[in-house]
């Protein structure tokens, strides 16, 4: 890891102190900070009446190689290689054509205007001049070269549908209504409550977002079924009715009963349904689903409810029977299978799979044809060794997609820092791999139909956000800047942003860390000091965007005369398998560890004040909150704990038993882990907050909590946020962090 | 009312101060403050593990006309004549003959040693050598001069039966398992989860604690039976559970459908069961049952849903037919009966009646005879006008019982003063009426079974408490000490505690209050105050009791440095209808009208902080100190309010719409005073606490409030306590008190 590490220690080992280029241009323009305005939370929060988020230009896209840049009244495309912007229609021609031909399909109203703006039009087909129209929940498609309309998908809105999945290839809409899976006007699915077919199962782990897979040519649809009859149900409670009611929700918690899911291919030709033959779907996971281009066959990574042994298996679409077992994977801890294979679209025998088997998510080229041999061998891992395509200690987050021509792949790495997702092509063959882009900061991509152009969305440390046009072909050499956002704080008080590394609490890995000052920070004073911890799997607090990622929260307060520090521990994402799974049976101990050598860096600071010691955090984040104020009462004297997790056995499946194990297998470290054993060490001030209809972290953990207080006679605060899920979203938001600022303001200034 | 109050003037008028008499002792004993312990809320809370309870005579009663003193090891008998006591039995010689002659009865199992102590057996057979004693559910009848058991009850033992009524003239055991009624080993009722047999109904208002009504002799037994089906469930949720379950309560809400109780009558004799053809049940209240002396006519107190129109009803006892309605009352505002009819034990046509119709709660004497005429005819009020025995501005408060040779009724009543509840005898011929006690005080009374004898148990601000022997026929002169109380806060640092009146916000009526000071109180410093609150009916915080009832809390935080403030405003109870009423339909607003009464006068003092006002206090007062808060932010900065009412219409109905009408009758009431709406005054810093299981006040009031603070953008504090109802209790009810005294000390100080 040192050689890659390497290039980061010349960026954070000695701490760059960095200041907003909002803050540093008004300098040079000689402008007094008197002249800056104090934010509010209301201009950094989101959700405040004055938020100031960053610039964007939003729906932009590809059409085919052509890109697509969307405003109110006009839809424009550039031209990649010129940058030469043309009108390709506006919005007064769609909406006066649609009222002349309201409903070209037969089916659906209109109602005359059909749009408000281009933002949400999409261009899903690469060779028509179709434009696809999002009207609430009916999906037109307008041919935007004749200006009339082809078809209206009107069956959704007719019958309420969620989940729309819509196949431009095949021409068909599905959609769930309550728990049933519709497709066009068909009802496919009649199951009772307590069966949710066509949504989104495993609540969300695996990399799983929906429910429905439509076939590359749109012709069959696969879908998940979840059995959730046999799950308790956890009773939330809504207030706001006349008398409160009840919203049950089913929750398997670790270790208890969990549901069955199965999947189900269903062929709106012939309106027949199958499911695969999978056997017994009990205590088992079936994730990452994909089609064989040739749809004939279906792919899925199946895991085992212990999380340690995970299948890549391939069904028959035709008889729903498994082909084979095309590839295994094992590991002591876990496995945590993310992505579904991806087929080269050159070569209909070969796929890339991602594994971290090495240690890093990295690429694997599979080939079918050699699993031929293994088709009736269920269990069998028939495949010669992979080939892997990428290889080094960082890893790869995203397949992007493929220039076909050039037999090349196109992904976003950390290949340049952990920090960091930078876009590169490597070459299926050779696998030479090639940086695209400026190799800083955060890039979103998307990468154009034939694979030769990439819309470079990025935001740098420095940069709040560019859009540039990017040709693969020419190795990210000169960029076409299409957009470049202006500073959301221009002519706000900002503090100032630092950056740098320590080691661990094993003595060798480096870790990331974050500090904001105050702008008028005079290192001759003493300064309380809030943590904002994460500190959980998934997520990284510290990357190399905007400001690195400060949150608006730690602006306001660093405002305020805090400094504010956030230190990415073990066990946090993006870092490699043995980084995350070191906090295996045993989570929010090794991470308290690290924090605490944050805490030693912070008091070797002149600057820092060890008797005012805060930290704050959501989710995982409020565990670690709470933690860190139940084992290290000496030092965090307030904390702010949201939606925290105090007892894993409270918490679900699929997440919790992937790290936990069950509380059966791991007795020891449930009870090492559970918070409420450990009420009774709470000295300082601890804020718990949690919302009433938390269907993530139920409230079970956070009034257990405050039992267990009571029983142990110490003493949290508590506020409950009616009727939001598992955070505070939207308007309120800026009263929750008023809210947390308050309790600093009392207790920590 | 001027003439009563002359007496209280010359008490309260200069505001008395009061030191305990432990302190008291202590100066003459010349004992220096320095020695006195500060005592913790370990010692002056319940629950609290060196809790300094008054001391007490547990078990004192009569077995006819001689007084029963138990003990741990033997029972004495003292001669109410010349206090003398001798030995009736002892525990070793009732356990060791229950070991010879277990189950004389031949039924249950006594295990061997069958008494712990004296302290909970009875004497209810004034004529018999009977003494009952209950060991868990299994009542014993044991003859104390055989030293022998005459029979063992043990059917609710073996059905695990709760609301256990036995009776000791009939013999038999009532008792419910579940929903339904068994008598012995019979099920009466066999409903259905939604109807509830034999258990009290109206949610306890009305007077009504029990559901099972024996008749005199024992032959009969009537019990209530309620169809709670149609009621809405309110959800509390239990997360002490493995994963949280719901504890659903019918819960009828102001203005929605509520439940319909019936009364049935069983016979053990024939197993029979008939109902009171009372017609429909629906929106009535059956209110205050009881038996005619003959057992032939069963009277209830029936009230309509507005509860401004009662009736006496007397049923025929072997139809269920209403032979008449003996009376009716009607008020514009309510009408609460809250006593059922006594007959007079020498005169089973005549039967003592109380009524607030005059203003104050007195006594009336009827005639059953009078009615015959009027037997067939419902709804007609066909008595002659009663006889008031008993009349002035003060209230009845209890009938103890009666002297039948003398033909007195031996009440409880404020004729002293609305702070005192002093035993009188009335004549019932002549009206007279006699003081039978020192006439100081609160007093506890238990008759014996003649009527000759008082037990008379008292406390007075300055006698923490003590018992008398008193003869009837004598007055109350000559009364025979048999015990007193040591001072429970002996050796700890006491405040003073003071008492006076000031004019209500009426300008006309006396309102008391008490205040506490530090001991080492200083006329020249300034010092917070918290006032604390309840100031709904049914209730009174100020009385006669020792030092003026003052609260653990209070002495702690007085001790601490507050003035701890208290005052009875109208609408509270003991002082007349009217001062109770003048609150209908917007119940808290005249409330705190008077609250600020208290706060001018409080002003007025030089040594009152007026910029450190707090104020706490629950249920009831929980409203209070909100409505405080929110209507008067200039004057109260700190609030700790515990299980509030926010908005009555998600209160019940018997209490809610008895002074608040419903919500579509009295739209303008409800929205004044649904507290919800003044979220956005909020402006010091209030604490709302609420237990997740208060089934008298659920949960939504406060959470519907933090919504509607949180929507307002205001920022009140809450605290949850699981597993609790209404209030805090036992051990935890420390742990409350340290977190509302932090919460003082945090913001008040």
């Amino acid at each position: 890891m040192k050689k890659i590490i390497h290039g980061l220690l010349a960026t954070f080992l000695t701490a760059a102190i960095f200041y907003p280029t909002s803050t540093m241009a008004q300098q040079s323009d000689a402008t007094q900070p008197a002249d800056l305005k104090m934010p509010t939370l209301e201009d950094l929060i989101p959700g405040g009446e004055t938020y100031r988020f960053t610039e964007n230009l939003y729906g932009v896209q590809w059409w085919g190689d052509v890109c697509i840049k969307p405003g109110i009244d006009s839809l424009f495309t550039i031209n990649p290689k010129n940058r030469k912007e043309t009108l390709l229609i506006t919005r007064a021609q769609v909406n006066e054509n649609a009222l002349v031909t309201p409903t070209a399909g037969g089916q659906g109203n209109t109602n005359g205007s059909i749009l408000q703006h281009f933002y949400n039009v999409e261009f899903p087909w690469a060779d028509k001049p179709y434009m696809l129209i999002k009207k609430g929940k009916t999906y037109i498609v307008h041919d935007v070269e004749k200006n009339d309309i082809v078809k209206v998908y009107s069956q959704a809105e007719k019958n309420n549908g969620a989940n729309i999945d819509f196949t431009p290839q095949g021409g068909h809409i599905a959609y769930t209504v309550k728990n049933n899976l519709y497709v066009d006007d068909k009802q496919v699915t009649n199951e009772p409550e307590g069966i949710v077919c066509g949504q989104s199962v495993h609540r969300n782990e695996f990399g799983i977002y929906k429910g429905t897979f439509w076939s590359p040519k749109g012709n069959l649809l696969a879908f998940y079924r979840m059995d959730e009859s046999m799950v308790t149900s956890y009773p939330l409670v809504d207030i706001t009715q006349r008398i409160g009611t009840i919203d049950a929700i089913r929750y398997p918690m670790a270790g208890m009963t969990s549901h069955q899911v199965t999947v189900g291919i269903y062929n709106p030709a012939t309106g027949k349904t199958i499911y695969l033959d999978a056997g017994d779907p009990k205590d088992r996971y079936f994730t990452n689903i994909s089609w064989s281009p040739d749809e004939k066959s279906l792919f899925l990574i199946e895991l085992n409810r212990d999380q340690n042994h995970s299948k890549l298996c391939r069904y028959d679409v035709e008889t729903g029977k498994l082909m084979g077992v095309l590839y295994e994977e094992t590991h002591e801890k876990y496995v945590e299978p993310q992505n579904p294979i991806v087929f080269l679209p050159w070569d209909d025998t070969q796929f890339i799979y991602q594994s971290q088997r090495d240690g890093y998510n990295h690429l694997y080229l599979f080939s079918v044809d050699k699993l031929a041999g293994a088709a009736e061998q269920e269990g069998a891992s028939a495949l010669a060794a992979p080939r892997q395509l990428t290889k080094g200690e960082w890893l790869v987050r995203d397949i992007l997609g493929f220039n076909a021509k050039k037999k090349e792949v196109i992904i976003s790495a950390t290949k340049e820092s952990p920090l960091q997702s930078n876009t590169y092509k490597v070459n299926v063959k050779s696998g030479k791999i090639t940086l695209l882009d400026n190799g800083q900061g955060v890039h979103n991509v998307q990468l154009s139909a034939s694979g030769t152009y990439l819309i470079d969305n990025f935001s740098t440390p420095d940069v709040p956000r560019a859009i540039n046009l990017v040709s693969t072909a020419s190795g990210g050499a000169n960029p076409r800047r299409i957009f470049t956002a202006e500073d959301p704080f221009k002519g706000l008080v900002m503090p100032t942003v630092e950056t740098g590394t320590l080691k661990a609490a094993d003595g060798k890995t480096d870790l990331y860390w974050r500090m904001l000052k105050p702008r008028d920070f005079d290192p001759t004073k003493k300064y309380p000091v809030i943590v904002y911890v994460y500190g959980g799997p998934h997520a990284q607090m510290i990357t190399a965007n905007w400001m690195y990622t400060a949150r608006g929260w730690d602006l306001y307060m660093a405002n305020k005369g805090y400094i504010m520090f956030t230190l990415d521990n073990r066990g946090s994402a993006n870092r490699g398998l043995e980084f995350e799974n070191c906090t295996f049976r045993h989570l929010g101990i090794e991470e308290g560890k690290d924090q605490v050598k944050g805490i030693e860096y912070l008091k070797s600071l002149p600057y820092v004040d060890a008797n005012r010691i805060g930290v704050h955090g959501w989710s995982f984040g409020g565990h670690m909150t709470t933690a860190l104020m139940l084992r290290y009462p000496e030092i965090f004297k307030v904390g702010v704990a949201g939606g925290p997790v105090i007892d894993w056995k409270y918490y679900e499946v699929m997440y919790g038993e992937r790290y936990m194990d069950t509380p059966e297998q791991n007795p020891d470290g449930y009870q090492a882990t559970d918070l409420k054993q450990q009420a009774g060490n709470l000295e300082g001030h601890l804020l718990i907050i949690h919302d009433d209809h938390d269907d993530t972290c139920v409230p079970q953990h956070t009034l257990s909590f405050m039992k267990a207080c009571v029983d142990a006679r110490t003493y949290p605060d508590l506020f409950i946020y009616p009727g939001h899920k598992h955070n505070v979203m939207g308007r309120d938001r800026v009263h929750l962090h008023e809210k947390i600022t308050r309790y600093f303001e009392d207790y920590l200034r």
